[in-house]
């Protein structure tokens, strides 16, 4: 549909649109044609037109760079932030960085752009902006506020000036206000000390947890004699934060990440894509519970009525195992548990297994003496197999994200399938060894 | 143990400790005595001593302020920022937040205090800084600076300083650098405008959304009104998020939070406790298929390869719903899905749930047919269970969340034991019926 604007419509269109916020803005134009979209932008103050092209998501922006003429191309790319560009870059096909990159980035900039293209995807280095001042320790005050005044840096990116050494290791930083309160001292004077620093090959996963432990404002990234290299707002710490997230939920219910992406406008192909090769898993390990409910065939032909209790037995083994594993997962991320207390974790989780299971054994036998369908062996059958299937898997699901973690597995990937199969297998295998002895005695 | 310390030992823990970061300082104090730990408040820095006392565990902060002669308490207290005091206060006891309010809390200090507590906890007031510079739109640059430097704030709480209307209705915001930049302007000229407040009374959720949402590093509270009462800093929003990601675990697993203790240092009889409800009720709530598979008895003894595949069936039911209330949990907390999308969902997840289960009869039809275990009648019965439970519990997953969410529960409450209790019973029910018709044919 094509619409017509008259001069006001234009004039109002674009105060508003220059008030908003460029979350909000690319938001709205998830919606428009391209038509629509490059009318905006030519409304767009240069500035804000970048900042939201940055926020657009990866088809919307290729379709922008497609149909922009050369200059506006070269205006839009000129405006990103080198970390923008760079994560721009990383969502365009190859013969679209090439020419972006050939005619609209040029000198030093190509330089740095190319050095932080070769940070792997997920590092530190990927995600960090070069736009930052430092000076040397000895620095004046004032000389560093003038520098301050005359530089062309965003204001967003001068609330902390670093401090390096002579050789530009990283001492730590100095807040902008304490500079201007204190003109006649040093920088040395006045520093801030780093309570850490992370290296631009690290993970970003690192960025969030430093972040969160210290409450920093700004994460300086150095290499690996301690040089500062770029800088992290926690900002972007937040959005990594979130992505772990979603990453721990999808290895734990086994939904791909889609954050990029609107649940209801995906294709129902994709969606079911996504979770297919979970379910299959889940089904083939399955397999191992069916072989072990077939060897013990004849006994639960001479006694239906174990079937009855097969499913209670199977999950509250895997919601014991599930809990131990969250538990020691949310410790081990925090780095209050590490894989040398594998047997301080074993001890605790038998513990409170014996505890938990003890009390489900109870309620569970008063649940089974009320409704009073089967006899006093089944009823023993069930208890005992409970208070052991409670308690291995406690211990189970307590150690295997340890060792997971040991490993460098991710361990929520483990907490999913694995704990569930496991807990599974030994439960059947528990309750039928107990029936075919407390049963036929 | 007593330990005494030479003239030379003192001098380098004092230097030692004095150049440590706050949180690490409080976490090696969680292993001393409080003497030791009083000789080190004795060598800290004022400024460091307070922010260490506000990042140790409740117990520390009440033994230090019994034990503290009053004048080192008044000392502590007085450094305390107002946010780091309230949270304090909200972990003593009674009688000590009395102590701590008549006598070291006085004037202008006493009264931003107690409305500060008057805020329900979890909301944003509770946990706003009010240590915040903030202009008249109209004002000139260069006044606002000399304030800057007059200011006895921290230069933290200076980075940004807030511009307000003549009624103090919150504008937005400027960049002490962009204020040193344009020495001739007014705040006006160089305002930064706000994609978002929010209000005091709101859920500290809301923070971590914005934050998340809008990449700000301060996040400005007001009353109903719009006018500026406080501000949140971005560090405390990744608090947050970390506090509402271990909620959703939480619930989602049945662990209590319990963030404040450590895993390994908690009692098992505390764990234990923490786990057991939930344990309990999915106990009970088993108890629902434990009754449809007695109801069924004679059936099964009839042909007890039936009890094969129950466990495989719950489970890629469980695992199917599990994926679509993940997936629409997610969505919901993005703000990407409501109540109102309840019936795409639904239509959503029918057809997403038709497809996968299409793929996973056709891999246990293949996997059944290599075992060969059992006839054609059961392998029908299991292939049409499995469809049709895998859309039903498709659906469950996907709507169950926007129920919750419209009446005001934490959707992943109900994530966890209602529809694996749902998923189940439909899946024992159908499978049932379904072998009923198909295998007397």
């Amino acid at each position: 549909m094509k619409r017509n604007y008259d001069i006001d419509e234009i004039n109002s269109l674009k105060s508003e649109i220059n008030h908003m916020d460029p979350v909000d803005l690319a938001e709205s134009f998830d919606e428009m044609s391209v038509k629509e979209i490059m009318l905006r932008f030519k409304l767009l103050d240069k500035d804000l037109a970048a900042d939201t092209f940055a926020e657009m998501d990866r088809d919307k922006k290729r379709e922008i760079i497609e149909r922009f003429s050369d200059d506006d191309v070269e205006e839009l790319i000129t405006e990103l932030d080198e970390d923008e560009l760079v994560d721009t870059l990383q969502e365009l096909p190859a013969n679209m960085v090439r020419r972006v990159m050939d005619e609209f980035v040029v000198g030093d900039r190509r330089k740095v752009i190319n050095r932080l293209l070769g940070y792997p995807k997920d590092s530190v280095g990927s995600i960090m902006t070069v736009e930052f001042l430092s000076a040397k320790a000895g620095s004046n005050c004032e000389t560093v506020l003038k520098r301050v005044i005359a530089s062309d840096l965003d204001a967003d990116k001068l609330e902390q000036i670093w401090v390096t050494d002579k050789s530009l290791v990283l001492l730590g930083y100095v807040y902008l206000a304490d500079i201007l309160r204190s003109p006649d001292k040093t920088m040395e004077d006045i520093l801030e000390p780093l309570p850490g620093s992370i290296e631009a090959t690290d993970d970003q996963e690192i960025v969030a947890k430093i972040a969160y432990r210290y409450d920093l404002s700004e994460i300086p990234v150095t290499d690996s004699e301690g040089r500062l290299l770029g800088i992290v707002p926690v900002e972007d710490a937040i959005d990594i934060m979130h992505e772990e997230y979603e990453e721990d939920l999808s290895n734990i219910h086994g939904v791909q990440d889609t954050s990029d992406e609107d649940y209801l406008e995906r294709s129902c192909f994709a969606i079911a894509k996504d979770r297919t090769t979970w379910l299959i898993i889940c089904l083939i390990t399955a397999t191992m519970t069916g072989f072990i409910i077939q060897r013990y065939e004849s006994l639960l032909a001479s006694s239906v009525a174990l079937a009855a209790y097969i499913p209670m037995l199977m999950d509250s083994g895997g919601n014991a195992g599930t809990q131990s594993s969250t538990t020691v997962i949310r410790a081990l991320y925090t780095g209050k548990v590490h894989f040398k207390n594998i047997f301080a974790v074993m001890s605790k989780e038998l513990k409170v297994g014996l505890i938990t299971g003890s009390i489900l054994v109870v309620v569970n036998f008063i649940r089974m003496t009320i409704i009073g369908a089967h006899g006093l062996s089944i009823s023993l059958t069930v208890s005992a197999t409970l208070l052991l299937t409670v308690t291995l898997s406690k211990i189970i699901g307590g150690i295997l994200p340890l060792i997971a973690d040991k490993v460098h597995v991710d361990p929520t990937v483990m907490a999913g399938p694995i704990i569930t199969t496991l807990v599974d297998t030994f439960a059947l295998l528990i309750y039928f060894e107990v029936a075919t002895h407390l049963i036929n005695l």
